[in-house]
């Protein structure tokens, strides 16, 4: 069995959500599991230099492409209240979760980004989190646990830690083998990529 | 009639490349003209504060990522020996031939693209460019001309605030109308949109 594609992604970043709802599917068709990995995109771009919120047309610009993005995808989009979005905590839980129910943790993330960037509500606190975790069966006693949780917070530290040493420097990126592709953008080339794998051309 | 799509572009840029191979034809299943304007991408980076030059794994992850690009889209590409290339001459070529003969222009365009990003040859100097642009007509004379063309560097000049002043900051950039698209990876969006205007739509 191939090992899974990486989805590196953080929960505030506007390209990260459609690939979210897509990424399943588009491996899915190739027999490839997806693991899940959310991190923080800002400490991304203060290790690799890459941001570009500081150029204000390129940031107008990707606020109109990344909900165009959405529409052109099928996907419903919904500015956020608040952004950027401090989505530590709910990337904490993910974690936490993912120690023991890799499955319930992605349908956690899936959760916050429909929330978030469907419903464009904040999701930074922790009654937010409560309140579309628990019908999953993640209590406000797990969300206050995993906040607390060192475990979660070094596997956390070791994906970033990972994604950056492997080329990471915007979000969402995956990694299929040691292809990276950069961008929601990239779903129909990953998708290639991968059928190009199947029928043993390897790609370009 | 409705106005030309605006195709801003620069010689030396790897994405630009795709964008022109494929720009004509998309417009084209919708009856739209394309207006091509070739421009200082190393300016537009210059003025906006938008070039990603300086962070190293961004710059390796483009060369991949435009060689898979053409690859996906089915055009040959080969990365050229000499890179950035000072594409001024091939600008000032293209925007002298434009003031008496668009189409002329274009087929220049493309010949300095296919001779560039298609074979890897440098098409920075006069020579270079003669033995493309003989072919179409276009002779060594009229070459030394566009270099001391007034005009023609007016026109370049013009094409490049408009672009910048309407928020370009990268390269290919298309406009429809008020609408805007960056990147080679935006021509199945751009097809879309003209698809959802001519539905009456709108697009979002």
């Amino acid at each position: 069995m191939a090992d899974p594609i990486k989805f590196n992604f953080d929960f505030t970043s506007a390209y990260s959500y459609p690939a979210a709802c897509k990424i399943d599917s588009v491996a899915g068709r190739h027999g490839r599991e997806v693991d899940w990995r959310p991190i923080s995109l800002g400490h991304m771009f203060k290790a690799t230099g890459a941001g570009f919120l500081t150029v204000p047309t390129k940031l107008k610009y990707a606020a109109r492409d990344a909900a165009r993005l959405c529409a052109y995808l099928g996907v419903r989009q919904t500015m956020p209240k608040v952004f950027p979005m401090d989505g530590k905590l709910a990337r904490r839980v993910f974690w936490h979760t993912k120690t023991s129910d890799a499955d319930l943790a992605r349908r956690f993330a899936l959760a916050v980004f429909d929330a978030y960037w469907g419903d464009g509500n904040d999701m930074s606190k922790a009654e937010q989190l409560a309140s579309i975790a628990g019908p999953l069966g993640i209590t406000a006693d797990d969300i206050a646990a995993a906040g607390d949780d060192a475990e979660a917070k070094a596997a956390e530290q070791a994906a970033f830690d990972e994604a950056l040493e492997a080329g990471m420097f915007g979000a969402p990126t995956m990694f299929v083998d040691d292809e990276m592709f950069w961008g929601a953008d990239r779903l129909d080339q990953l998708d290639w990529w991968l059928g190009e794998k199947a029928a043993g051309m390897g790609g370009i």
